[in-house]
């Protein structure tokens, strides 16, 4: 399948357009060329348009994208038009923000379907709507309801092992908040989140 | 200055080496080779080696670098040595999940001073330990403060309208927690944190 060979930074892109495009339908726009998405993202048109060719013909020269389309083509192609089950390691502050934050994962199909910790003073207890459940059932809850993802949550100096079970039990993508550097047989995608990260990309330049 | 030269992308790599380092010290280690280090970072070690390089000589061929020597020459290119007055705009769920998570900002020197946000039913009230301030008042204690860098937690149909104020006021740094791309001009750098977006970039490849 040619899908396979598109480079990941071109995948990277991808959700960033899907995001743009969900934005003009919220404005009832149907048309945009790749000038005007371009202008939207600060990405040149002409990234844009080699971006997409990878995956197919969108738009006419001359007369822009049907922005419907293109999203529902998009939407296929990241798999963003299922329904994912996730679960969610650390059910402390991390856990928490992650948790109240959770109303957009959900809009866009990605469901907590299971929290863990392995702290006995929160395991049966709540984090928002979810019982928190015992770590030493991660591995064998993860198998029985198929879960491929996985958000880790947990302190730096637990994340490895974390992700070790959990990709043992068949966990496919993690998305890591842990402010640590997780190593994955080949396969297994991370993707992080690191908020002191961004900043200090920001602080260099001050 | 040597340090202007430097390419975004050997910058963005900085504070992903200097979270390394502190890891390591809090492991008691003092020596790191570039191949350690590029083992617990999944970067290959010449690649470390080429980026450090920019900014001198940090360890000598054979020996590995000085963990804490090199960590506060890291500290101190990121400007991650200083205490840092943040903004935070929008008092929303987002934005009470940023003050939850707020632990780590604070632990690496990045304080938040003033929350914002334009609903009159939450101003006066408290967001966790701060009171949250009319809107209108953003422009005018951003400049007061002299604060460089704002934390954007509005929806994504608020982001941009917010940003415009905040850079007018001063702000030189804005970590965008909304679902969209800002424009800001030249000097002012935008960081991104979407975990949407994130998620996707798993799922093409499940």
């Amino acid at each position: 399948m040619a899908e396979k060979e598109v480079p990941h930074i071109v995948i990277s892109r991808l959700p960033i357009y899907l995001r743009a495009l969900t934005l003009c339908i919220g404005e009832d726009r149907e048309i945009i060329s790749s000038q005007e998405l371009g202008k939207m993202l600060g990405i040149s048109p002409a990234q844009i348009r080699k971006d997409l060719s990878h995956f197919g013909e969108f738009g006419k020269q001359g007369t822009g994208y049907d922005v419907k389309y293109l999203r529902e083509q998009l939407r296929r192609i990241l798999k963003a038009d299922r329904e994912w089950e996730m679960a969610l390691v650390g059910a402390g502050d991390l856990g928490r923000a992650i948790v109240l934050h959770y109303g957009r994962f959900k809009e866009q199909g990605f469901h907590i379907v299971a929290v863990f910790d392995k702290d006995p003073r929160k395991i049966g207890k709540r984090l928002d709507r979810f019982e928190i459940l015992d770590s030493k059932l991660m591995s064998k809850i993860v198998k029985e309801k198929g879960i491929q993802i996985a958000i880790i949550a947990v302190p730096a100096s637990e994340a490895q092992k974390v992700a070790d079970t959990l990709v043992k039990a068949g966990v496919k993508g993690l998305l890591n908040y842990a402010p640590v550097t997780i190593h994955v047989p080949p396969g297994i995608r991370v993707q992080y989140i690191d908020p002191v990260v961004h900043l200090q990309r920001i602080t260099y330049y001050l």
